[in-house]
């Protein structure tokens, strides 16, 4: 075993602190990865904060997680020591499923083991993230990472990017469409990025008329504000997709509208309480509401190599472990362009 | 102009009863239709009662009309006197936009000209439906109808078998798929008949244990029932798709949970309130929920040719016009197997 610092909650009203816990050994088909960056997700406030169903303390939270690799285990072929590489959202899968066989491990049939605030693939051992001075994870659920671009934007790739790149692949989203992308924050920023790189003509819908020059500088071609009735009604029937990045409460059914005759709103974000949607607005237009969840690790693999090829990253702010709980009160406020990462140097030395 | 008897309702309150009125002269490109039997629509009784946004007295209802070519305009090119014909559920279309460019003229983006409680194209003109003893519309909204099949069992096809035919051919369901048929009524009946056609594994979800043997009469291979939590839990995750063809306010959510990754939920039945819808169940398993309506002219013509073919006709009980209110009566406690069809001999000389 092996001693990691960390960042941890201890409790879902206490702030996140320091703390030790141990790694396990490195096994056979292991790597260890020596953490330098961690993106901060908003799924690590909820988690945190005990909002979703099930949160279990100490926690260190972190899933967008990039390092290099110290050490690798005798059966190791796909990665050295000295290697960049990646952690996502999850470290195992059962490998057996159909999702994990067809390599959709995000859909596996009996739950991933959760990068954090989760368990090892026995269902017992806790799993610990990327607030952490060092990981060890099974070779297959680790990512490789190209030294082109700069690691701190890659970083938040891991989770903002894939849950945007995959259903624009999926639902082979490019040239010719019309795509409205509603929210611009972490999703939301990496969702025109990518949408606009694969030839779409993109639309930020945003509530705040002080992000319209920013959403054109990340992509955008368009700009609408959502509160603006006249530019609501003005866009209906005209989107083939919509990626809904918002997880606050919010009404779909203002925005089904806006899409064409089989048109589609892919949802991102999980409001903490159910949409209304009346069937109406679907049938009319033949229209559907999906949903989608972060990718596959030949996927997440696909979508790093397409954005070192491409030069995209996460638009971030760098800042030190110990300003993390101030990270967190800002990310409510949506004071950040676009994505906290931890550089964790500031963990392993601090200042 | 020339007098076609009917039966109307000419307030929401007041049952249905005799009135005539006067219908247009045959023009240039339309034909004459002697009706011989008209199925009775759910939305039949949602509007005269003035349920939905907007009811218009009299009202004549009815559109899933059969009957006798008994007069064409002189550019009438694919009707002549003596044919059998049929009309469904819109008469006209702006026949410019893109749907009815392409066929799909019941999402025409002015509006279909609706065959009752509607009006022409002009946005004057009122349109009374096949509770009536002649019709006369433009034959490019006129399909053909096969003399192999009993017509009263053909009635139906022109809405409740079009709007269970398109969105099984819309997403290609057939062999190799698992189908879920929620609710078992005009439209559920035809949805397990035809989804069996196509070589679909079909499942009968049903909150009535009486239904089973029916059920399996008309094709599913298997029968669960909704209340049974066992039973449904047992389904978790089985689905590609569900046919949801009930109209009643009920929980989306429940059958959500029964799809498989990437499976669609097809609303084709517009309950009163909107359902709640988690993003939860929607993100976990890439899942869709959709909406449907109707169909084209050109594929509404497919599916009574494909019916004709499979010798496909619709499960209905004949009556005569003056039992329309108690049919009313009979269909909001389910009381049907499966669709009332008038029959317009009826009408046209009472007993």
């Amino acid at each position: 075993m092996t001693e990691a610092k960390a960042y941890a909650a201890q409790s879902a009203t206490t702030p996140l602190g320091p703390w030790n816990f141990e790694r396990r050994e490195v096994g056979p088909h292991d790597v260890q990865i020596e953490i330098l960056y961690c993106g901060v997700c908003h799924s690590d406030i909820h988690q945190v904060r005990a909002e979703w169903n099930h949160s279990v303390y100490p926690m260190v939270p972190g899933h967008e997680i990039v390092g290099k690799i110290t050490k690798v285990g005798d059966h190791v072929t796909g990665f050295k020591v000295g290697d960049l590489a990646g952690i996502g959202c999850f470290v195992d899968s059962c490998r057996e499923c159909n999702p994990c066989k067809a390599g959709e491990e995000q859909y596996c049939e009996t739950g991933v083991a959760d990068t954090y605030n989760g368990t090892e693939m026995d269902r017992k051992t806790p799993t610990y993230g990327g607030y952490s001075t060092h990981i060890v994870v099974d070779e297959k659920y680790t990512l490789h990472i190209s030294d082109k671009l700069p690691l701190e934007g890659v970083a938040p790739l891991l989770c903002a990017g894939i849950t945007t790149y995959s259903p624009l692949r999926h639902w082979k989203i490019g040239k010719g469409h019309k795509v409205a992308v509603l929210g611009l924050g972490g999703l939301g920023h990496m969702a025109v990025k990518l949408a606009a790189s694969f030839g779409a003509e993109v639309t930020m819908l945003s509530t705040s008329p002080s992000k319209e020059a920013d959403a054109k500088r990340l992509g955008a071609h368009h700009f609408a504000l959502i509160n603006d009735k006249e530019q609501m009604k003005a866009l209906r029937g005209k989107f083939d997709f919509i990626l809904n990045t918002v997880s606050a409460p919010h009404d779909y059914n203002t925005f089904l509208r806006l899409l064409t005759l089989n048109g589609v709103m892919i949802c991102l974000g999980i409001p903490p309480e159910p949409s209304a949607v009346p069937a109406f607005n679907l049938v009319m237009g033949r229209r559907s509401i999906a949903g989608s969840l972060i990718g596959g690790i030949r996927e997440t693999q696909e979508m790093l190599d397409y954005c070192a090829e491409h030069n995209i990253i996460s638009d971030v702010e760098v800042i030190d472990i110990k300003d993390i709980n101030n990270a967190y009160e800002r990310m409510m406020k949506g004071d950040v362009k676009y994505r906290f990462v931890i550089d964790i140097a500031s963990l392993r030395n601090p200042s």
